[in-house]
């Protein structure tokens, strides 16, 4: 039925590769298929002028795509001169994502840089660019811990994201680009190893749709946060 | 218990004051308690190039904030140079909204503008803007039929947004700014006059959620959409 | 013989709303025929760095329209990534105005802000923000010496503003957007109370003018702001 | 009595180059006292959008500062990304006055552009750039007229610009920098030979003027412009 | 001697992988020891404006680099708003190196821009997207040819790039990080296959160089360009 | 041979008027042939960040061309909002060709900055910036030492730029923009009076260049920088 010729509840093949580059505090090559980020974890001793004093700890994160990631090439967004609005957005997503996963009193005064990097993309860098930035931030953390800058751990439980949508009438989890463009109604859920939310954001591409349906699709992403926190335990292990 | 002494599933006062300017082929001034946004509709005879040729028209929005609509004074965002990251995420929230709420293939091809100026800002400003901003479309489009440039009415039903949120654990309808600065979960819900749904956006701000939590805050926003909905329709009448 | 059906020396109706939003330190809306001016004044408790530590306050100002203020649509200059040339003329424009209106040492080393949003144009929107934003500028300052912030009154005689010109032939007071698009010599004319001047500025738009033509536009400028000046002691009562 | 030795109404040496640089259809380095202006005039065959197919010509101008042409070294504006907002005033004053000097029906469908640089500042660039700019927009149209491209001459009567001010109680022409900064109002006047008026700008600088010191102003202004024309008429012969 | 532990003349082991990303028409992520850059071709069927018409074709590039590849974060040029003077001067120079290795003739009238993405940096990275850069450019071309979009092959000799320096009084070959920021003079050198020169950059950081240093780096950049055109040559067979 | 009439190793009559304006703390304006180049240093008692507290000075460059420098004229970085990837390639290299030539410990921990505004281009604007701007630097310098704010002369040997090229198959010293814009080499070379070599930058333009050409440049260049040093000793003396 899907493009794809995955079955409706099927994830994409994940794979993790840490350490893909050396300066950063911490690192991951995602590949969700064909969707492949880089996410990077830079510690900084300063925090952002509205905290300061404050004895918390931030993490923010930066997104961008190089610009033949895609199937046409897009403008670069330094020689443009501005990051567009869906840029904006998805990293004040990420940011927010990651930032509910952490204790920031146990992280102390200091801030977390994710960036995450689109070389290929296929559908879903948003949520990539989230599971794989939190493989990132624990990684950064770790070194904090190890080194004994942070004493008690402020990661609270794996957060992840994936994307799920309704195609042709039938619910799929985790769209492909193909998919993607032809959803009329698209989703990307944000939770918790425990199934707790952290962010829920549905929309309607054509047509609306009902409780019911949405209730259809929390349970797909039910089940595929749950196969995603489980590739990021077993990288960071 | 709330801080604005409402009941838990009761909304601000509303009231809507059509034409409030005279050039625009619709505008609308809305007032939700102490948020009042000042909607207009502009009608032009082009569409965006990737469209064009296709028949089909669009409906876009842009969001601006008065420099002192809220409490201390923000920097102009025309003299900062640029539009910051909320604005450029809420314009793209409301067009997509409005967007939805239109057969665009009735419309022709022709782009209609909503301007959302918020003059005034206590919480909710971007539902306020989609609720006015689908009464300064409605009056526009009017003016387009009753000059026969459109024969059969594009608009759907009507769309409207609520604000809804966990407040000291509780479920709250259509917060104000007080209440959503110390909201632990924020969603904006978006949702036609029958029920169906546009856009969902929960956000965790401190706290995870539940799908019993998140099912809550449905159905206060099923209740305040019927609400919205009813003010929207004596309005146009 | 003028568009508007007025004798050559007559003023547009004038109305002030004075509080129309409620943040401001001080605020009004002041509607001069179809010209409707929304003018807020913020008090900060630093001033630019040029005058740090002089013991004198300062006076600002800013200026802009809402994209559909005009009868077509003009861009958003949040949007464009710049204030316009002639924004940039006019807000320097208020700004000056309204700081010779001002002891600066009475007021103390804090600045005023004064932002003059255009909600709907025809005509005369300089002298209205003038006009107006001296109204707001004398309700922050009574807010400052009701709190004992500010002891002896820094506020000198009203100032206002009126355009005047010269229309196929005949000198005109008050010029709306019709008269002024087809006038041949167009002036701006600030005064205190007392008639002081603070600027002129006169311009020729398709003909010179001479000393004789000056002369008559002045003396219409002078009835214009005595006019003014009333409206401003009346709304501030 | 003044800084510079000069009588009241008496001017600075003012001295014309032509041809100073050799690309442009009209040049001339104008030097009024220790305040040197190049202007440059550009013939292109084009005309702005909105007068396109009119059969009207255009003169606009643009200016500018060398970051050292004063006492301090002032920020590139090229390097800071926009022009000043007295970079923009000035430039649109300019273009407006010598607009104002040419029948733009004989002109024809043509732009020239006036560039005026600031190689060095002492007061009054403003005024040398209109007064240098007529004379290489004089020569531009002479090279115009000379090929045959425009019959009938389009220049009307020179156009020159002088500032006056008051300065410890007396009104003084032609302002050097020293001057300028102490004076107490500040006005430029535009004018034609003839003495007819093309655009006047007062300003009170810390004190108000009455019409009678206006009157003043004017008077020593006139003296000025039929001093300056004489010297335009010179350098063009 | 070297911090490196490399012979004077050696070069840091280079590897090439080639198709790294799926969506361009050549790609190539190249290593020069830890400098790792991923180069892409992009063909498009048009041409900049001043060649319009021409029959001819035109190769251009862009460069960036990740905030984090290197050890510090640099922020990111897309947020910043610009792109730095030292990346426009690279991706000008990248763009002339490679224009001068094509046939625009042969090309015909189409674009093909490489952009040249450093993943990680350790010194070197305008020589590496130079010669990963020849790579994808030459992928790219094979698939013209095999399309027979293109008959005649426009590649000329591979072209290459490589660095060289003085480094402790001694000329290195291939400058690593530590190498390069210690470095007493610096140069990067562009040469085709057969040793013919494109582009010559040589500066003093800290100390001249005489004529005999020049070609004592000169002996040494053959070298490192005949191993480098050897890697090409085997990575595009 | 050459559109000029000159000789291959023949250079452009050189001459150089300092003091061309009296604000800055050393100026020039220095003209080869048709280009003229305005060069003024300006003296300020702080260093770059990066540099604070180290005790070592700083010299760094401007660069901009006057709109109508050129036969067409060319927009205005200022008024396009930024600085061209030419202009930031060229200032660059004339900061470091400058600072190449001083002593920053000699010189203390205060920053000259040269502005090189070109009112006339002919060809080889950058190397006339480097030679005149070199003046300006010395002659500022002087005045630091006759006050005694420094003691031992920062400034070592002089330091001048010529280009050559390769024009017709034949090498030429010092090209004109009729020479530049034909030549197939085209090479900067900056040099000390007494032949030490600073800068080397030589670039094919449509044809690669063996060892031998470059080096027929190099004795070329020698000839001229030679000439140049002489220039600039006459004219600081």
């Amino acid at each position: 039925m899907r493009p794809s010729g995955r079955k409706l509840d099927q994830m994409r093949d994940v794979s993790v590769e840490v350490g893909f580059t050396k300066h950063a505090e911490g690192s991951a090559l995602i590949k969700m298929g064909d969707t492949h980020v880089l996410c990077t974890a830079t510690i900084e001793p300063r925090v952002p002028s509205f905290i300061k004093g404050s004895g918390l700890g931030w993490v923010t994160a930066e997104y961008g795509m190089l610009p033949r990631a895609t199937n046409t090439r897009m403008r670069r967004e330094a020689a443009s001169g501005k990051q567009g609005g869906r840029t904006v957005e998805i990293q004040r997503l990420i940011g927010r994502a990651l930032r509910a996963g952490v204790d920031r009193v146990a992280l102390g005064e200091r801030q977390i840089t994710i960036d995450c990097d689109v070389l290929q993309a296929d559908g879903g860098t948003r949520c990539a660019s989230i599971t794989g930035g939190w493989i990132a931030l624990r990684l950064a953390v770790n070194k904090l811990m190890k080194a004994g800058d942070v004493i008690s751990d402020p990661m609270l439980d794996p957060v992840a994201a994936v994307s799920c949508g309704i195609y042709a009438g039938q619910p799929l989890l985790d769209l492909d680009y193909p998919e993607d463009s032809e959803a009329g109604v698209d989703g990307n859920f944000i939770m918790t190893e425990s199934g707790q939310m952290i962010e829920t954001q549905m929309s309607a591409e054509g047509s609306t749709y009902s409780r019911a349906q949405m209730n259809e699709l929390l349970d797909l992403a039910e089940k595929g946060i749950a196969e995603l926190t489980a590739v990021q335990r077993a990288a960071c292990a």
